[in-house]
């Protein structure tokens, strides 16, 4: 029989596009999260859980786009069932659905799996997590939310560990009051689409392809490259874009809003070389209506915005007559984890290990030894006891190996003499103290060790 | 065409079988949640997180079955793949693809979603999460990590606030040896199958059962009943088990492992009243080899089991020729929950709001009640800003909405005087007190409010 299942082995295997973790980096991850739930609780955001799994019709009530070819769906029974592709069409469907037990402004966040079946190629994931933040009114939703978007991006990322990230922001209203202005509107999307290349290929080029392509006069691109050049400290764009007013009431609107989401900045505790209005941003076509976010990581641009968002007027309007404007930000937390490691980022001096403390036992009857993981574990360390018939070298390696920082024996003296061995493994140090000591000691290390953040900045 | 998007809305609903919690309970998921990981945590496990999708030809490599038959399977371009049933293959394949690169034992928990298409009905679910625990040896595996489960068993339904349930134990050496001293090996499957009904059919039954379909002789079946009618405290049955010894050699080995289960008990600090040797588990028949493990409410013996597990010898012998022994326990995690729930267990007492503090601003100028938000929230206070333009009844309305237990407020005149109006909504009690006053009222009544336990026995 043994022989038979021999015949049949499969090759284990992990699906490309699917991040599988070794236990250091998924600890690294935990940390990670940890700190986005902790942080969104701090603003007053509350966790869901929805399905990974919803009803085709309902997941694809938008319906069309390059998404709905991504998206992982399937018969099961009589049911046309999809896996979801991101976290907004099943915020919807929630706040739609159970509208009647909700209070509002409804402020949520959720960190979940979503799943997009893209051609796979290095650090693209076809399962990944979103973190997400939104906060939803009904009927109406006040500017304030987002001006506080920028503090929440702030202190996410501060309590990653970083500091050199930029947050930056514009607002719909000014663009699109903008192009109306300019009798533009119906060519915004493509002039967004073109100007978004602005970085890459640089304002000529850009200003050929909005008179040759587009077919603007070499006024109306020059008004546009003028506009999206406007630069310098928060003032001065504002200062700039006041040079624009009273000639559409949209964009004295959207001026209005960004002057309220920067007013608040220094309360909001956003320090202002964190922040800063960026014309260029736009955030994609129709769904966004007031504040848009991207954050950057100044020395690595390479990576895109690792937080984006913006304010929408409507999230539900494929489910209910109810108008739910929102605004809200998302972390593609899978990617950002691998270009993090990829950049070497992740502080590895943080503790990774499943446990702070390896006893190991050297008598034949193990009762002391447990006793003492017991009480090591009721005082809160985390402990692993090593019971396992190895030599005492390879009890070590396995500490080492794990990066167990402290390796506790315990012999016939040291139950006798009422103390405890406790081996520092990182500088090899070793005491001979009662337990209250020797817990004192490693709760010290472990805090210590504990202390840094999980994003290192080089 | 807004009139157009009208004609299409589509109704927002979620599947059947899929939970989906509203904000309060998902607190109160999120809350056990967190429980079970620090609780393992403190055991010395390392948390895993494995892809909910895999190649179908990797999780079925077992194949057959009832599983099979229920596992939610289909094709993405040329792949055929399959959402996970459970969190047990995905680990055999996790460390059978990772072998060279993990330490062994290897201590593993997973918190994770898993599928089963089964036929829907109340209580029983499509999408559940599963909380596993698993040690896995590399050829050997000490039977002390056995006797260590049941303190992880105890430890995390003690911290999520159960005292009265019981850890029931057997060892399937015991009884295969058992049954093999009596010559009935072959029928074991049969008469374990039977002897299961005892709750349901008592003795009589079961005997009568054993002797009309399984074709025992009287003297077989009685020998049976008088051996799971064994009962008594740890020692008794141990003592009962004695006279079974030096029949059969996989019967000795099993007793030798039971009583080393059995003593090790007080030192890894688990009550006896919550640990009881009980013949009659079995867990089913192949897959585990030695201790095996179910957890029964005291007072609520209809949920079942809601943890259990147990010794097995080769967790990945379809994937690998290397011989990986473990041991480990499920818990059925939405399940429980929605028991928990339908019995009135859950702790309606504790917080369940999205926020600690709801800050009301009383000026036109919100910069003050914007800083003291940023100010309580850097003191690691859940603070909520609430901005919208409603009437003063319709803001407080909102906080006693959510049961967000404090209200600050902060007009000209608190400004002024430098302090801050905070009201207690649950005792009504309002102070006018400076902010390092307030925030000591705040968190004083916070902690106090949060020092219970998520589950409350009745």
């Amino acid at each position: 029989m043994e022989e038979n299942k021999k015949t049949t082995r499969i090759s284990p295997r992990t699906l490309s596009g699917f991040m599988e973790l070794l236990p250091r980096p998924q600890q690294q991850m935990e940390r990670i999260m940890e700190v986005l739930r902790s942080t969104y609780a701090r603003y007053g955001f509350t966790p869901l859980d929805t399905p990974v799994i919803e009803s085709t019709d309902v997941l694809l009530a938008k319906g069309g786009g390059e998404t709905e070819k991504q998206v992982y769906r399937f018969q099961k029974g009589d049911a046309d069932l999809s896996l979801r592709f991101d976290l907004t069409v099943p915020l919807a469907k929630y706040v739609a659905l159970h509208y009647g037990e909700l209070a509002f402004p409804f402020r949520r966040y959720q960190i979940g799996k979503v799943y997009r079946g893209e051609r796979a190629q290095r650090g693209r994931f076809r399962e990944f997590y979103q973190a997400d933040i939104d906060i939803i009114g009904d009927g109406k939703l006040d500017v304030t939310n987002e001006a506080e978007i920028p503090a929440i991006i702030y202190q996410t990322f501060t309590s990653l560990g970083l500091s050199r990230f930029k947050i930056r922001v514009n607002n719909r209203k000014i663009l699109n009051g903008f192009y109306a202005m300019n009798d533009l509107s119906e060519k915004s999307g493509d002039i967004m689409r073109t100007v978004d290349k602005l970085d890459k290929i640089g304002a000529d080029k850009v200003r050929a392809l909005l008179i040759d392509e587009i077919g603007l006069s070499e006024a109306q691109a020059n008004e546009i490259l003028t506009f999206i050049a406007i630069r310098g400290t928060n003032a001065e764009v504002l200062s700039a874009l006041e040079g624009y007013a009273d000639r559409n009431e949209l964009f004295d609107l959207g001026l209005e809003e960004l002057k309220t989401v920067v007013r608040y900045l220094a309360a909001f505790g956003v320090p202002e070389e964190n922040f800063a209005v960026d014309l260029t941003i736009a955030r994609g076509l129709d769904y966004y209506t007031g504040t848009v976010y991207e954050t950057t990581l100044i020395d690595h641009p390479e990576i895109g915005s690792v937080c984006s968002g913006g304010r929408y007027d409507n999230l539900a309007e494929y489910y209910t007559d109810k108008q739910l404007p929102g605004v809200g930000i998302s972390i593609g937390l899978t990617r950002l984890f691998y270009v993090l490691g990829e950049q070497g980022m992740l502080n590895d001096a943080l503790p990774t290990a499943p446990a702070d403390v390896l006893v190991i036992p050297m008598t034949e009857d193990l009762s002391a030894a447990v006793a003492l993981a017991t009480q090591l574990r009721g005082a809160g360390v985390r402990t692993q006891l090593y019971t396992e018939q190895k030599k005492f070298k390879a009890k070590m390696n396995y500490a080492d190996k794990l990066g167990i920082p402290y390796v506790v024996f315990l012999g016939e003296d040291e139950i006798r003499d009422g103390i405890v061995a406790c081996k520092d493994m990182e500088s090899g140090e070793q005491t001979n103290l009662p337990y209250e000591a020797t817990l004192a000691r490693i709760r010290d290390g472990i805090a210590c060790r504990n202390a840094g953040c999980v994003i290192l900045e080089k």
